[in-house]
């Protein structure tokens, strides 16, 4: 089923099952009134918001027409956000580009931040950018919602506690990357607000494109209207989101609602194009000596979507464009 | 005033009102259901809130006697949990303990890294260890709860949005830092679940204590029963809370519940002791050659708590032992 948050004047929106075609939505606020709401309370709420989904599927809610303008993130504000960087293209290619090594331990430890989880963009909001020296870009990732996840869960236990799968525009500052990270606190200042393509989906709504706890589909990048990317999301993350489960909770439990993100997908093979600007413009450096692309400028606007296997949107779009502030 | 959450089986708790002298309590749920949705709804919430406390202050309520064990953190779970380390003679010091050096930015670019809050530990919950060797520490700090506070909030404006003042303890693996930060994207594995002192208190609770955004009053840490700190968090916090609400933001904006914390409260005068068992160590080392001071082990335990001038317990006690799990 697909799952979305209707924008209503409250902090975390109105819940609402939507139609596999992204076309009509019912209310879902009489079962749970926010989506944390239904993750809090899953077991109960599950089935009936499946039910809702059914009827809707079948015409026998007849919905209301979606508007994506109206809609928030799925979670405009979530209790974690916790995000990998399992592509070890792009980490290989953006510390390249910030002359810095890949650590030691690529192949075999993940890579995890902690993300700031308090105010998510919707999917059509603006990136505001404060000063264009920061080196705005976007990110284009998977991610997936958890349930309450124990202490010391295991990769090949971590299938059960995934919820939800989601898609989202890590935004990144990277003229603040480097000096950020040179005090050794993390990414801080350099990440701005996420923000969140329209529709969580559950994994059984992937089909067979969830396996192994990775999406196997490509994620379809637009740049200024050009399509810059459309990266297989599946086999080259070396750490699955199994994986990524088992990493974070060697020392620690989370929260229904805790939102687990795969880092910028990125393909070894040039030809699947970026999911950030940072990626192109280190090709640039390689093939050219210096990259010609620049970061995004108030104007810019960037898409971000996945398509299935017929060709329909499984979260709907991102789609944003960057103001000045 | 001071507000707490009683434990009554749902995951935010229930909100309740107490009394300054920390001994009763009465329940504040039919205002706000849990502490996070009077935060949510401040303007409204805080009148009625601040008439209960008044009510229980003056008798005029009797109220039900405080058993501390039966709280959960004043926000069992936040939208963000953000730390500073604002104690330059804390940096310095954790630094030369791991030989790396201060950033060269210390005294005019706050270090803040962003902290798990999902799964806060309760004030008098056992610290969960799953190997000695993790080198488990505790850290005593201050925190402050946010309101909504906008990007590009300034420091002189930033008292406004200080809705709440908290102590932690903010437990760290010392044995995890180094490799985690090796790998450039910050503490995550090596900090577990934060522990909440009981009582939030607003900020005219702590009187003249409150002062430029600091809190100038003793933090008092016990270790194993002997009294290992009683550092002064006002004079040595370099950068001030509206300091570090600048920093933070800078490219984003919080939504109400965030923390905001001040890193480990630590004084140059050793007079002062400690508030984390890597300062002790580390002044070992410098004097002795060697660290003679153990890290936490099961069994352990470590008290935190703040005393106003006339001595009482302004937030209650942190009061937790260490458990093999």
């Amino acid at each position: 089923m697909k799952l979305a948050t209707l924008a209503d004047g409250s902090r975390d929106g109105r819940l609402i099952v939507v139609r596999r075609d992204n076309a009509v939505y019912t209310d879902a606020a009489d079962i749970a009134p926010c989506l944390q709401a239904a993750l809090d309370d899953w077991d109960a709420a599950e089935p009936r918001l499946r039910e809702r989904f059914e009827a809707l599927q079948s015409g026998a809610i007849a919905g209301e027409p979606v508007d994506v303008a109206k809609l928030l993130a799925p979670l405009p504000r979530a209790y974690e956000w916790i995000d990998g960087s399992a592509y070890l293209n792009h980490v290989r290619l953006v510390r390249k580009a910030r002359n810095a090594e890949p650590p030691a331990t690529l192949e075999t430890d993940p890579l995890v931040y902690q993300g700031g989880s308090g105010t998510f963009l919707a999917p059509t909001q603006s990136i505001p950018l404060g000063d264009p020296s920061w080196g705005l870009d976007f990110e284009g990732e998977v991610a997936v919602v958890l349930g309450d996840t124990p202490m010391f869960t295991k990769a090949e236990d971590a299938g059960r506690y995934v919820r939800l799968v989601m898609i989202c525009n890590d935004v990144s500052c990277r003229g603040l990357i480097p000096p950020e990270l040179a005090k050794g606190f993390g990414f801080f200042t350099s990440k701005p607000s996420t923000a969140w393509a329209p529709f969580a989906c559950t994994p059984d709504e992937l089909g067979g494109a969830w396996q192994g706890t990775r999406v196997h589909l490509p994620l379809l990048v637009h740049h200024n209207g050009e399509r810059v990317g459309w990266a297989e999301a599946g086999p080259e993350m070396h750490f699955g989101f199994g994986d990524l489960v088992q990493h974070i909770c060697r020392t620690r439990a989370f929260t229904a609602g805790t939102i687990l993100g795969s880092g910028t997908v990125s393909n070894e093979d040039q030809q699947h194009g970026i999911s950030c600007l940072a990626e192109q413009r280190m090709i640039e450096i390689i093939e050219h000596g210096e990259a010609s692309t620049p970061f995004m400028k108030p104007g810019d606007t960037v898409r971000i979507e996945m398509l299935d296997s017929d060709g329909h949107s499984l979260f709907g779009a991102i789609d944003q464009k960057v103001v000045a502030v």
